[in-house]
C-alpha cells in the first residue's frame, strides 16, 4: 500500500508544495490516506469532515494541512491513491503468466480480490464523477490506455489477431475494463463469489474475442 | 418515449396511489419527468428542486404533488423510468436481426445512439448508486437478466456454445454489460464517435467468446 508512495507518487498526492520529505511523512499521509478512506468510504462526500478524518487517522488537525489544503484535496487525491493501489496489486498477479491470455486472467483475479477486500473502492471512484470529476475520467483514462498498451504489446508479439487496430484495441480496452468493473461489482462488491471462477468465465470473451 | 408510460409504467412511476387515470394526467406525468431529467441532469440532485422541476414542466407545484409525494420520489420514478426508455429503444433495433449476434451488435448500435442523444443519463444513473441505491441496483439487475435471457435462449437455440451453465451466462450478461456502459461512456457521452463502428469492434468479444 505504501508502494505508490515510495515510487513518488507523493507528488500528486500531498496537495501542491506540501510532499512529504521523511519517511515519518510519508507514513503521515498513508495515515490520512487511510482514514479518508474510510470516512469518505462510510458517510460519503457530503457529510465526511476533515476533523472526523484527523481523528480517525490519530493526527492533529495542524498536520492534516501540513498535506492537503482541502477536503476537496485529499479526496482527489484519495482517488489517485486507490487507482495506484489497483494498479500495484494487479501488476504483480500478472508476473508469471504463461501468455497474455493467462495473464489477463490473473489481472482480473487479482482485482476481483482487491475490489472483495475493499469494497469502499467503488463507492469512492464512482462519487468521484460528481465531486472531482477530473480525478474520476483520469483514473478510467489511465487504466484503458495501460490496457490497451498490453493489448498491443500481444498484437505485437503475435499472441492476438494481427488485424486489430490501435484504435480498435482503444475500443476492447475500454470494454474490457467495464466487463471486469461490473462483474466486479457484481460478484465482489455485492456477493462474494470465487474470484477465480468469475475471472475465467469472463477471460472467455477475451480468450476467443482476440484470438488470432 | 411515452411508451413505458401507456404500457403500464404508471404504477410504478407516480407515488403511490397517485397514478394518473386519464390520458392528460399520463401527459402531465410524462412533462414532468421530462423536466426532472433537465433538471437533475444539469444540477445534480442535491442543487435541484421541485419548484425548479414545475417550472421547467410548466406545471403548478400543486399538480407535482398530484404524481410525487417527494424530490426523491421523482428521482426514483426517473431512474426507472429511463431504465425503461433505454429497453423501448433497445428492443425494436433487435427486430430483423439476421441471428443472436447480430441481434446484439444492433442493440449495443441502439444503446449507444440513445446515449449520444441523451448524455444525461449518465449521470442521473450514476447519481442513483447514492440517491436511490435501490433503483440504482434495481436498473442494473433487470438489466442483466434481460441479457443473460438473450444469451441463455441462444444457446437453447444452439446458436452460442452450449456449454455455458446459466450461471456462466449470468457473469458473461454482467460482462457484457459493463463492457457496454463504459464504452457508451467514453465514446458517445464523451466522445461522439461512429456507434455503428464502436458496436462492430466490441461484438467481436462476444461473437467469437460465446461462438460454438
Amino acid at each position: 500500500m505504501g508502494q505508490s508512495v515510495r515510487n513518488g507518487a507523493q507528488v500528486s498526492a500531498a496537495s501542491d508544495g506540501k510532499a512529504p520529505r521523511t519517511a515519518r511523512g510519508e507514513r503521515t499521509l498513508r495515515k490520512i490516506l487511510d482514514a479518508a478512506r474510510g470516512e469518505f468510504g462510510e458517510r460519503g462526500f457530503a457529510d465526511s469532515s476533515i476533523v472526523a478524518i484527523t481523528q480517525r487517522a490519530g493526527v492533529a488537525l495542524g498536520t492534516f494541512y501540513t498535506y492537503f489544503d482541502s477536503k476537496e484535496a485529499v479526496f482527489r487525491a484519495l482517488v489517485q491513491d486507490m487507482s495506484s493501489q489497483v494498479r500495484d496489486r494487479v501488476a504483480p498477479a500478472m508476473e508469471g503468466a504463461t501468455g497474455f491470455f493467462d495473464g489477463e486472467r490473473r489481472a482480473l483475479a487479482a482485482f476481483l480480490r482487491f475490489a472483495r477486500e475493499h469494497r469502499d473502492v467503488y463507492r469512492i471512484i464512482d462519487e468521484a464523477e460528481f465531486v472531482e470529476h477530473a480525478a474520476y475520467r483520469e483514473h478510467y483514462e489511465t487504466t484503458a490506455i495501460r490496457i490497451a498498451a498490453r493489448f498491443a504489446a500481444a498484437r505485437d508479439k503475435g499472441e492476438i489477431a494481427a488485424d486489430l487496430s490501435d484504435e480498435d484495441l482503444e475500443i476492447l480496452a475500454w470494454a474490457d475494463m467495464g466487463a471486469n468493473v461490473f462483474v466486479g461489482l457484481r460478484f465482489s462488491v455485492w456477493a462474494s463469489t470465487d474470484p477465480d471462477h468469475v475471472a475465467e468465465v469472463t477471460n472467455r470473451l477475451l480468450t476467443k474475442g482476440l484470438a488470432r
